[in-house]
């Protein structure tokens, strides 16, 4: 089969009207509403590395899309559509429709489109997703805008998906199967917080980032994380592992001055948990009920036999 | 090495200041310019399967973007940015500083910003790209508006990648490792050019994407498919496989009113061979020097062992 057989047989339903050129050209067209930015970027998942190899296939493709959406849930941004880079081994159609089918229900579940894609043959299943959205100018929440005495927020409970990889069929696997982005509460955030990402890597390492790019520190709380109850009987260590380090949580994790946190809960009713401060020391301490905690954790490195 | 290590060692000294948001945070944000359609499209190279395990990493970086390109010259595109989706099997520091280089090169040529990218390990080497370009609202030229009576045009020499493939270090070998999309031809066709393509696949099958999405049929007269020495000099069995199906030459195949073909060579210099015409009947038919001929041929198929 051809590759415009696979993506016309497959994909092809999942473009719209309202796209002015979807599949089927060498390239998609789209009109951006007028005065937004495009936001945009890129996640691969590579099976056997970003999944185990006995995943569903419609889970891998609900995941490939989550992942994006929830980096642009990560900026406040509103997903618009997706082009997807699909390499696989060979065409097993049983496959290729449900894989299609996650695509579609996680695509559907948040309004966006499949406007563009390749497909070709390669020893490696691997699926590179691009997604676009959009945000008004200069709203976009950046990681570098932490300041002292802000509130450490995340949107839900952590270390589920790591929890889930390490006991296969246990009831977290949903959690680590089909990832929900959080685009309402990026949105939501916008003119509230001062800094977000998302968790993909681990909670220690993204909170990192938010503090190496705002040259802040941070005094985190580590019985503050919400934990699920397959996390909270775990060995105080096995699980602050979990969750500081598991990663492919997909929360949200930003920073908020106390008076935003206090507005924004009178507005709104997400599920949102305080977890710490951002100091003005650049480092980032872990208490465990007010006693220094020193966990033994790396966040997920995309190369494990690194060098450095 | 953590994913974001490596790019913003080799790979963030591409983004500019003119990008709002680039190379470091969740996504990329960038401003459309006023009343622009955005033109989108994603193409994947695999090694050993869309260049020789040996290519350079110069030209492996170089042809990643120039394919991409060439999908938006395709539509009369201007090229804007790229987000890269790298999967490698390990660090070599050395091969990143020459793939980036190559990136970096082409990117340059054609005014072209890396604004992100996301880096993993994966057992097979594998580079997919997104590129993003600007076109002025319903002017972009699609597969499926040539007419009958239209001239067939190709926009430069065929088969030379798919030559040089066959015949390591032959003088062809530049066309296979640097191709040069025809993004200039491309703008400068729009208003003139009735449908286009990039010949990516096989004239042939590339061709036939016209003709299918136009409804309409070619005559091709194959002694006027522009063709380098080292192809005149084959067979002519040997020489059509390499013209009709070899693939990889990213040059423009469009259609073009005869009047319009007029007045864009008084206009414009460019390299231009016209190779037949458009057909009512939808079929294909070849003929070599009046005869007709029936070339055995296939187009490059993304799947090697199809079942159909």
């Amino acid at each position: 089969m051809a590759e415009f057989s696979i993506i016309s047989r497959y994909f092809q339903s999942l473009t719209p009207q309202n796209i002015n050129v979807g599949i089927g050209d060498d390239c998609a067209i789209i009109t951006p509403p007028a005065q937004m930015q495009l936001v945009s970027c890129v996640d691969t998942l590579i099976a056997g590395r970003h999944f185990p190899l006995n995943t569903p296939p419609h889970a891998i493709g609900w995941k490939s899309v989550a992942v994006n959406l929830s980096d642009l849930a990560a900026m406040g941004a509103t997903p618009h559509s997706i082009l997807l880079a699909l390499s696989l081994p060979d065409i097993d159609e049983a496959w290729l429709a449900e894989f299609s089918r996650g695509i579609a229900d996680c695509c559907q579940k948040y309004g966006v489109q499949l406007i563009g894609g390749d497909t070709t043959q390669s020893p490696t299943l691997s699926i590179s997703i691009t997604a676009l959205g959009w945000i008004k100018p200069d709203q976009a929440i950046l990681r570098s805008g932490a300041q002292v005495g802000d509130i450490i927020v995340v949107s839900g409970k952590i270390g589920s998906a790591a929890y889930a990889l390490r006991h296969p069929h246990s009831p977290l696997q949903h959690t680590l199967d089909y990832p929900e982005p959080q685009v309402a509460l990026g949105q939501a955030l916008l003119g509230y917080a001062s800094a977000m990402l998302d968790i993909s890597d681990g909670l220690a390492q993204d909170l990192g980032h938010i503090l190496d790019d705002s040259a802040v520190g941070a005094l985190l709380n580590l019985e503050q994380i919400p934990v699920a109850d397959e996390l909270a009987q775990l060995d105080l260590n096995t699980r602050m592992q979990l969750v500081l380090a598991g990663g492919d949580d997909y929360h949200l994790c930003f920073t908020i001055s106390p008076d935003n946190l206090k507005k924004f809960k009178q507005q709104h009713a997400f599920e949102l948990y305080s977890i710490g401060t951002i100091q003005q020391q650049q480092t980032c301490l872990y208490q465990y009920q007010q006693q220094v905690f020193h966990p033994q954790i790396l966040g997920y490195q995309h190369f494990a036999k690194a060098s450095d």
